[in-house]
């Protein structure tokens, strides 16, 4: 293979001519623009552009983040270049259930998701994930009382600087961050809410859902906010249950659901696909 | 056809025989069952059936209520037998949209919904559904301000008793019934909500889904109760929406799933499919 | 309103530059591009692009066409320039069965098709339509019998070309037809399969899949070509079904699926979204 | 627990009082109906039903086999008796794709679905299942070439008699029966079609849905038949692809579908919830 493929994500106020820049600018470097997609936010006035392109191997993503530059300040963008080999790292965070743990691994096995695994939190000690194929992955058991809420957070935070991770997935993982912590994995967090949000907030959704008689359930990713629950979505979908489900059905359904809803989102973020656009997405499809 | 078929519903606590003494009692009327689904509510302890049959063409609705007696008072059951070919009689009610309106109609012209329309009526004036082919069905304006809420509430009332309705479809009536209204229509009032509950109540709920930036959009149809969008769910369904949907989209995708939500949600209780539970719905499935 | 919105499309073979020199091309037009989408089919070469933007009140289509006459000579473009203030023309065709036609002609009534209806045509008589509100719409009965296949279609296509229709949309229209005239209206004209292609091909598909005992049924838009229920797939979708229902339940079922499916294509052809790529549609989502 | 719960399933030619027989008899039996479905085939004059009850400790199956004996005689019935605690025992069979076999092991782990797993085979070695979590499952290497395939398939049922399986499950194991075993797996076999069935039948059915253009992709789970792909179909799902899927995005997607319609229709056998009827099955829902 003598080429390389890189993806540009920009953000910034809709003007005339983004487009035309930003394609001329990579014309220039020989790329050959694979998949472009793009987005105006009507309400807002906010433009959102990703482009895939192929370019001589010998380029890098310093190197185009150099030769955008002008680009990238005449339009005060929010850009990212990466080059699509370049794989992100990752931090899994579970509690008890490991149904999303389980599976993330096993599709990070196959290659599915295409990511490096550098680690698994939980506040449950390994011997909780009998049923899971860790492999090589390190485990870190970082258990949390009331008391020792902060210092497990700091723990965790420092955890994600040495590994190094560029996205943190909160798979299943029980604990409410602090507006701190949250604040600082801002734009790199992504929750799986076991229960279609905004529809059941709190504890025991499934429980709710149930006793609302609702005949649809569902599982919504977002990113973390300090606003609990309530950050940008990323992906949602929901399965039909009847009166004959109990609460336990339920919960068992939403498993499935939970666990592709969160693999889509964690596969959408992976790719650049999902731009932050206030308290919503711009999520360019697959 | 020297046969018709009966429906029977069944509601009471559970206990053993309940099934046995249903069946040899039709079996006695010398009945062929054709149908028959039944519902144990653990938490709840109560029993639900439902009953389809043929019988010889001389039995009806009171020779079967009168066999059955010793054995709904037996079971201190709530009980309901019907010719399955006497039509239910319904009132729709609208408002300023007309698709839910418009496909109800259509639905029944077609035959696919088996009911009689006694009439319509809105708080809009007749000229406002020059879309909707409405043919003889006895149209009544029922104008409303807050002022003669009450007097129209009793203009309402009286004309579900002068029609003999026995089912009113509130097909986007966008007016709140009163607690009294909602009451008196208790079991035998069927609204859509034009949005996914218990997600987003209020007003403009496409608005307010937009705002969120949801990924999938639905729509409920219930019971109503004194209780404003917390009535027994009966069906519900969504579609996925994404970035790019302007709330007029959603609306306008809103729509279709309201139309079809409604229409099932009419059909499956004019099949006497929907057993009211409490504060949910027991929907024995076609 | 001192702008107007244009829509161009575009397919040619890929090489790199196409994007910069269309979207350079339009901001010398002083155009402000609104949506961008674009698809490389990696396994045929082919580039498709559809591009929307604003410009000034005084530009029209064919001074857009004329800036962009290089562009398009230079890549051997197959380009399309439409003006979205200028509605298509569309005949509708019916046969027996009228919930695609219906449903067409609310959702125009209503807006939410942004079409002219220019006509209806049927090897049914007006009477056959009770049940629909053609408004002015002019209704031409065109019978056809095997003996005078030939002479109707003539009749058909004559009616094409009088009331300048740019869309024929086969609404349940349940003739087949002939290769010379499906070629004629090459591109230009959409069925309804009333069953999920490729499954079931032939007559009474709904039967055909009561008979095979499936779970799903659906129905599939698509552009006629020669090569009978084989043209070019715009949109499918499903319901679920089961071991319950009657061959006219699936009839009935089937029918909320064709009436929403063939809406939503008619809306993609509309709006310029679908593209066609050999024997398969790229469809620009909304 | 005093009690423990049976599931009687029945089909029989439909006549007048086998609903009135059977719930009699369990009433006698001072069972507690918990759960009863019933269906008619109108069709084919067969009736099919499945009760559920519970029952004093110390009944078994040979005892209430025994009480019911004179109604399955009387009725001509097919019935079978299982105490629910009574585990069914299967046998897993895979090739060289893993998805459908690891998801299946991780539900039994879990404890969702309720089964012994007696072992697992395959025409690969043990090694090709380096990303699945056997634990002590007895697996056994059974190649196979096109010369052996009648020993290989010898040993294969000897395997079945061996182990006592009562249901053997095709987890995308990618070789073809013979309509001798297929024949002695009748009705205890389920495989997983990984396409839409009927649409694309043999081989790459995802390539030929690529090369059509489908928007839909979908997986179907059967039991096994002498009539390859034929045999009656238990669950079906879908998703939805577009333009940009290749033919591998549609083996990813597909393994999605088909691992949860693979999971489903052996939760549902293993609940006696399918009954077959000819070509089709009943399948009584949760």
């Amino acid at each position: 293979m003598t080429s390389r493929s890189f993806v540009v994500t920009t953000a910034c106020e809709n003007r005339p001519g983004i487009v035309a820049a930003l394609s001329t600018a990579i014309f220039e470097l020989s790329g050959n623009i694979l998949e472009a997609q793009q987005f105006d936010d009507i309400e807002t006035g906010r433009f959102f552009a990703r482009i895939v392109f192929d370019a001589a191997r010998d380029l890098d993503e310093d190197a185009i983040s150099s030769h955008l530059a002008p680009i990238v300040k005449r339009f005060a963008m929010d850009a990212q270049v990466r080059d699509q080999g370049r794989r992100r790292r990752v931090l899994l965070l579970a509690s008890r259930f490991d149904h999303c743990l389980g599976d993330l691994l096993y599709r990070w096995r196959t290659g599915e998701l295409d990511m490096d695994i550098v680690g698994i939190g939980s506040n449950y000690s390994r011997e909780t994930y009998a049923h899971v194929m860790m492999g090589d992955v390190p485990f870190h058991h970082l258990p949390i009382t009331p008391s020792t809420k902060a210092q497990q957070e700091e723990q965790l935070y420092a955890l994600v600087k040495e590994t190094r991770a560029d996205l943190v997935v909160l798979a299943r993982y029980m604990q409410i961050l602090s507006d701190d912590l949250s604040s600082k994995l801002s734009g790199m967090c992504i929750n799986i809410h076991h229960s279609f949000l905004p529809g059941f907030k709190g504890a025991k959704p499934y429980h709710q859902a149930h006793e609302r008689g609702v005949k649809l359930i569902g599982a919504t990713a977002h990113y973390v906010t300090t606003d609990l629950d309530e950050g940008p979505i990323i992906e949602q979908d929901v399965e039909r249950v009847s009166h004959r489900d109990t609460p336990e059905d339920l919960v068992r359904k939403g498993r499935d659901i939970e666990r592709r809803v969160l693999a889509r989102a964690v596969r959408y973020h992976l790719a650049d696909r999902v731009l932050i656009n206030g308290s919503k997405t711009v999520v360019f499809p697959e």
